[in-house]
């Protein structure tokens, strides 16, 4: 049924290298997928799909030929907090773009996600929202496998696009997630997503989510978590099992002026930088740091000109890339560990 | 003295094929420049001097390796209107970035063009308004004339980076352009430029003014009219012997969602482009349309993207590029009427 393979190439310790391998190419993992946000459910209209059907997905619509995951929209209605009503049916909320009541269901994500033609759709969840009793946590978890039940159904009704992405949910609660995870494996998802995390817990509630989760999942299969982040995030979560991320971060810290560096963050708007012919980073080999300086960078983003945002956009993304390369070869080669000490010790 | 060399390789009536060739490269002619407006004096402080010192000139500090010509902040001054001053000895004015009180004169302006590297520095001038006397317009003249003369001995006291063009003033009066040519050819310059058009002036007066200075203008110089302007002003003003152009308009046009076609202008932003798979224009050979569809460019504009920006800016530079080409090609070919022909039937 899925058009998706996985093989898992090397372990280290709970480390996993491995390759996904799509019809459109192949990721190798641990893998980060940058984010773009207006190809998503949040920005569209039922008049958008129309446009991205009459491109025949969203592959040919944006102009990019690899694999493309798409979010069910699930996380997106829920970050519109009080404009929003969930149902056993689904979820009713306004458009953020044009105030129009809007109805968003398992199936409706379905379909949806099966005309952008993604290579990987998500399941249609609920977001548990921080910080939830257990009860809570409870009822949203299961109103979410429901969910989860009726949109595989929808999305593999006939010949799919792609792969479709279960998700565990269950907040901060082990139990609760464990039992996640069994529904979902009980549908049968061929790849696992772990979502609600990356919401206001502490580090240390999600650290605990993680290490009590992994061991229970299926090696043979693929686990993205959601949202996360920071590259010491992925640091954590590479080290207990995880194989595919997303976040904004890269992105939107680049058009802030924030700049990733071995180092650290740095701001390009500080003053510091003003009269420094250094690039963001010595040694770097991405295109900005080949050929312009922090002070010019910084001077576009004093002007305002969006040529600073481009910049500093393949800047933040090669970095990223630079990062999840570097974790795979030292997954293959048995030293995730000296890595992430290196990792640490250059950031002290 | 001058790094400069203009060769003129063929004439078709009044318009001129030629190359003007520079240490870092060479230029075809007719030759439109693309505007990059936060290199100028406009938007510089002496800080921002000092570090494009440090990089040891404008073309290291925004990495382009090929010609540059810069403005010499006359007309920026000019165009800060109630907050300027203009004495015999210069330019009182605010700076627009941080209100503090600026002194421009003809020497100081060259010093800073001398330290940017420009391959083409442009004379410090004042721009004479519309409407103007003839009274007024010979005032105005002639105080640029004598500017131009210190700006000269300035710019050529020792080795200069590249070559100073002068500017012809005088503003509709053919009388006060012919003797404002003759003192620029007295003083010297290898290169000459028509200042102070496009500045409300009907196009009967602009191309009056043309049609009584091109003859007058030595065969052997480059001429370069400033600010100007639309594809049909550029067709124009060939027909009439100009070699350079410059204008905001393809790429100020783009971030407005205004695109360039054989055909005339259109908004990408009307709804009529909604639903369109088809490029901005159908047989164009750039990026933008070779891999994206209006209905895409509409959708990123809608969402504020920048990527929207981007595209569209590749596109109209193409459009001025291949137009530039195209007109350079029938001057060769000895075509030039039938093309211009063809360039109106087009739109009509």
């Amino acid at each position: 049924m899925s058009s998706m393979q996985f093989n898992l190439l090397a372990q280290d310790g709970a480390a996993r290298r491995g390759r996904l391998i799509f019809a459109r190419g192949t990721v190798e993992t641990p893998a980060f997928m940058p984010v773009g946000t207006y190809g998503t459910v949040k920005a569209m209209t039922p008049e958008d799909l129309e446009v991205i059907q009459a491109h025949q997905g969203l592959h040919r619509f944006m102009h990019w030929r690899r694999p493309i995951l798409t979010d069910s929209g699930g996380f997106q209605v829920w970050s519109l907090a009080e404009m929003r009503k969930i149902t056993e049916e689904g979820a009713h909320f306004r458009s953020p773009v044009d105030g129009a009541a809007v109805f968003l269901s398992p199936e409706e994500s379905m379909r949806i996600q099966r005309v952008l033609g993604s290579d990987v759709a998500m399941s249609f969840d609920e977001c548990t929202p921080y910080p939830a009793t257990e009860e809570q946590a409870r009822t949203s978890m299961e109103l979410s496998m429901r969910w989860a039940s009726r949109g595989f159904r929808e999305y593999y009704s006939s010949e799919p696009p792609g792969t479709l992405f279960g998700i565990v949910q269950g907040g901060v609660y082990a139990g609760l997630r464990l039992e996640s995870l069994a529904a979902l494996e009980q549908i049968g998802f061929a790849g696992l997503a772990i979502g609600g995390l990356a919401v206001g817990e502490t580090q240390a509630e999600r650290e605990q989510v993680l290490e009590q989760l992994m061991p229970r999942m299926p090696d043979y299969k693929p686990r993205y978590l959601m949202g996360v982040g920071r590259p010491e995030d992925i640091v954590e979560a590479v080290r207990r099992g995880i194989d595919m991320f997303d976040c904004v971060m890269p992105t939107r810290h680049a058009r802030n002026a924030h700049l990733f560096t071995r180092q650290g963050v740095i701001n390009i708007r500080n003053a510091a930088h003003n009269q420094d012919t250094a690039p963001i980073e010595e040694g770097c080999g991405c295109y900005t740091c080949l050929n312009y300086s922090r002070s010019y960078l910084r001077h576009l983003d004093k002007c305002g000109e969006i040529l600073g945002s481009h910049l500093n956009t393949v800047h933040n993304l090669f970095f990223y890339q630079r990062l999840m390369r570097e974790i795979r070869a030292a997954i293959a080669a048995g030293t995730f560990e000296s890595y992430a000490g290196e990792f640490y010790a250059l950031r002290a």
